[in-house]
C-alpha cells in the first residue's frame, strides 16, 4: 500500500510512522542533490511558495528559502514587521488572500500555538508548520530524527535525551511524538521549573540530573536556553544553569559511552553547551544543518504531490 | 489602430477608455496562468524589475511579487528601512542608480503623491505606481474593474458606491477615474469629513446616508478605515462609524437588489464592513485578490512591450 | 601563467596587479551581458549565494542581487535585523550554518573590520566583503578602477584624489590599494581631523587644500560625508565644510584641464558635491553604478571557478 501525507505538515504528533519513514527515506534521497555542483531539481518548478514569518528566525528561514529554490519553486516571503498584520488584519484572511493569488504552499513561523493547524484548515495550499508558538517544530524533529538515523543506523531501542527548557520548547514536543512514534526511548533533563508536570503520561522519562541522563543517553538533544528565562524567573542565573545542567566535556567523560550531540541552534556557548562539547568530534549539530535541508525539500516535495521513486529526479 | 500604452503606469486619469480595455483583456488572458499546475510563461524572462515599497504593505508587494515571477523577470525589492532613503538619498538618485544598473521596470509604492511620476518622468525604465500618498493606485482600480466586469459582464450603466474614507483613499481616485472613463456611474458615501468637497466636480453623486446609496447602487466599494482616523479627529468613534457608515446585512436587506459586495483590504472587520458581508455570498473580495495578479501581470508584460494577442504564451 | 584569484575577495591589499586586471577584463566581458533585452547568462546556475547584510544598503544589496540573478545564481538574503545575531549567536557559528546549508558563497556586509576574512577563514564557502568597518569594500574599489580605466584608456600614471572622510572610509582604503598596485598617483584631500596621519606611508600625497588638488588630479574621488560626523565633533559644521572642501564648479573652474568627478553615492548634495558637478557632463557616478555590476558578476563569476575567455556566455 502506497503510503501518503495529510494536505498540511502541522505537527509530528499527527503523523504515522509510515509517513515518517516517507519523509526520512525521501530526505536521504535528496541530500545527494545539495553535494552536486548544480544543487537544483525541476520538481517544484512554476509552484509559487510564500514564506509568512511572523517571528524572527534567520536559520530557518533561510534553510526553507534555499530548500524551495534547490527544488526549483518561486518564493516570496513576509516578515511580520511590514506585514498587513501590522494593520490589523487576521490570520486567516492574511491566508485567504494567500488562497485567492493561487499560492501553492505555505510556510509558517508564529508565535500563537496551533497557528498552522488553523491556516492549514481554512485553506486549500499546503501549510507548512515551520514553529508555532510552543506547540511544535516538525521539520526541525524530524531531521534530529534523520541525524540520528545516519549516524545510529536507526532509531528503534534509541535513547535519546532533551536537555534544558523542555517547558517553551517546541522542538522538544515535536522530537518526543516522533521518536516515540519510530521506536526510540526518550527522557528530558532540565530544572523542575523548565520541565513540564505532565510529560511523564507520553511516556517520557525524566531525568533531575544531568549525570543521571549522561549514563542512560545514546545521544543529548540540548535545546536553546532562551535568555529572557533567566528574566522571567525560571532560573537562578545562567551561571548557575551552566554548573548544573550545562554539557561539559568534564561530565560527558563520566559516561559508559561516547554520546552524540545535538542541538537545534543558534547556540549559547558556554550556557546550555560548552565549545569543547559543541566543536568536538561527536557532535552532529552542523550535520543536523545539512539534513534540515534535506528534509524541508522531502517535505515540499512530498506534500507538492511528488513520490519517493522519483525523488532522485533529474537536474533542472 | 493598434492601442499602446505610455511608458508607466502613474494614474487611471491619464489612461483612455482603449487603453484600459486592452489591460483588462489581457488581464484576462493571464487570468488562466494562475489555475496551471505551472504557474508560469516565460514572457519577461531575462528582464530586471525592482519593487520599492516606501510604505509597509504585504498585499500589494506579494501581488507584485508572484505576478513578476509568474511571467519569469527577475525581481530584488528594497523597503523604505535599511535603504539609502535612511541615508538622505534622494527619489531621483535612487531612480537614477536603479536605471544605471539597468534595472528594465520599477514597481513603487511611496508615501508622497506624484512620487511615480516624479521617477517616470527621470528614468527611462518603466514605472509601475503600486500607490503614490493620496494620489493614484492604478493597478487597484484596475484589478476592481475587472472584477465588476467578470460579475455583470459589463462597466457601461453599472453603478458603483465608494463608500467610506474617500477624502484620504487612492483606491477612490483610480476607481472614479477608471470607471468614469469606461462608462459606469459612480458615487461616494461617507461622513462629510472624509468626502473632498469637489468631488463632485468629477461627475460623481454624493450620498450622504449609506441607506441611500445602498437603494441606488449596483455594487459598493468599502474602503478601509484607517484607524488612526479616529485620533485626527475626523471621526468621533469607530462604534459610531460603524453603526452609521458600516455595511451591514441589515442595512443591505432593504436594498432592492442583491448588491456585489468588494473591498480592497486589509478589512477591519465591524468597522467599515461587516463579517457576514465580507464573507457572504455577493462578496468578490477574495475573487479581487485573484484578478490583482492577473491585473499586474497584465500592465508588466505590456509595458514591457507584449502584445495582448501573443499572451496565451506558452510554458515558462 | 594563468592567473588565479584567492578563495575569497576580501581586500584589494592582498590582490597583485595581474588579478585585478583579470577582474576588470572580465567585468569588460559582462558588461555587454547588462545591456541585452535578456540579461542573463547561465554562468552560475544552480549556485547558492547568500547575501548577508549586518549593515543597511540599498545600492550594494541591489548590485550584488541583480549581478547574483544575471548570472542565474539562487539567492537568499538575510538582514541582521530579524537573523539568528540578533539571538546572540556568533558570525563564525552564522557561517559555518550556511556552510553546512551547502551555500556556495557568502557576501557579507558587516559593521566590524575584518568580519569578511574572519569568516573566508571558517568556511569552505567563497567570501566576498561588501564592506567591513573601515577597513576595505573590494568591489567598490574594483568598479572605480573599471570606471578610471573606461574613461582614460589606462590607470598608469593617472592622478587620482580621494577627498573628503578618508579616515573613516573603507572605499578610500580599496582605492588606494587597488590604484597603487596598478600604476596610479594617488593623492587624498580634507580636513586634518578626517585624514589619517600615517596614510602617507602608504605612499599617498595629502593636500590640505581642495584647490590645490583641484590643481594636481585628473579625477577626483568624492568621499559621501556621514552626517553624523558633524556631531562627533569631526567637523565644525556642514555648511563650513561645504564652504572649504566641497566640490563646486567655482572650484573647478580653475583646474588646468577638465578633472572626471567620482561619487560612490550616495550623495549628499551640497555637502561634499554641488548638485552641477554630480550631475555636469565630466560626473561618471552613474557609469560607475553601471560598472558595479559588472565588476560583481566577474567576481562572482571568477571565484566560482570561471575563466575570462568564457566570460562571454551565450544566453541562459
Amino acid at each position: 500500500m502506497t503510503v501518503t501525507l495529510p494536505k498540511d505538515l502541522t505537527a509530528l504528533e499527527y503523523l504515522s510512522a509510515e509517513q515518517m519513514r516517507l519523509i526520512l527515506d525521501t530526505a536521504e534521497a535528496f541530500k545527494e542533490v545539495s553535494e552536486r555542483p548544480i544543487k537544483k531539481v525541476p520538481a517544484l518548478r512554476g509552484k509559487m511558495i510564500a514564506n509568512l514569518f511572523f517571528e524572527a528566525s534567520t536559520r530557518t528561514r533561510v534553510s526553507f528559502e534555499f530548500a524551495e529554490k534547490r527544488l526549483s519553486a518561486d518564493t516570496v516571503s513576509v516578515a511580520a514587521s511590514g506585514s498587513s498584520v501590522s494593520k490589523g488584519e487576521t490570520l486567516v484572511d492574511t491566508a485567504r488572500n494567500l488562497e485567492a493569488m493561487r499560492i501553492d504552499m505555505v510556510v509558517i513561523r508564529h508565535w500563537a500555538s496551533g497557528a498552522a493547524e488553523l491556516l492549514g484548515n481554512r485553506i486549500r495550499s499546503n501549510v507548512i508548520n515551520a514553529g508555532d508558538g510552543k506547540h511544535e517544530h516538525p521539520t526541525q524533529g524530524l531531521l534530529d530524527m534523520l541525524t540520528l538515523r545516519d549516524k545510529f543506523g536507526r532509531l528503534e531501542g534509541l535513547k535519546v535525551c532533551i536537555c534544558g527548557d523542555v517547558l517553551h520548547s517546541r522542538v522538544a514536543r515535536s522530537n518526543i511524538h516522533g521518536l516515540l512514534t519510530l521506536g526510540a526511548e526518550v527522557a528530558v533533563c532540565g530544572p523542575p521549573t523548565l520541565i513540564p508536570p505532565a510529560i511523564a503520561d507520553l511516556g517520557v522519562t525524566i531525568f533531575r540530573r544531568i549525570e543521571d541522563a549522561i549514563q542512560w543517553a545514546d545521544a543529548l538533544n540540548i535545546l536553546r536556553l532562551q535568555l529572557e528565562r533567566m528574566e522571567s524567573g525560571f532560573i537562578p542565573s545562567l551561571r548557575e544553569f551552566n554548573r548544573v545542567y550545562g554539557v561539559s566535556s568534564a561530565k560527558l567523560a563520566k559516561a559508559p559511552k561516547d554520546l552524540v550531540i545535538m542541538h537545534p541552534g543558534p547556540m549559547n556557548r558556554g550556557v546550555e553547551i560548552d565549545s569543547d562539547v559543541a566543536d568536538g568530534e561527536h557532535s552532529v549539530i552542523l550535520p543536523q544543518v545539512t539534513n534540515g535541508v534535506a528534509v524541508r525539500m522531502a517535505v515540499l516535495y512530498l506534500l507538492a504531490g511528488g513520490t519517493a521513486d522519483a525523488a532522485h529526479a533529474g537536474e533542472g
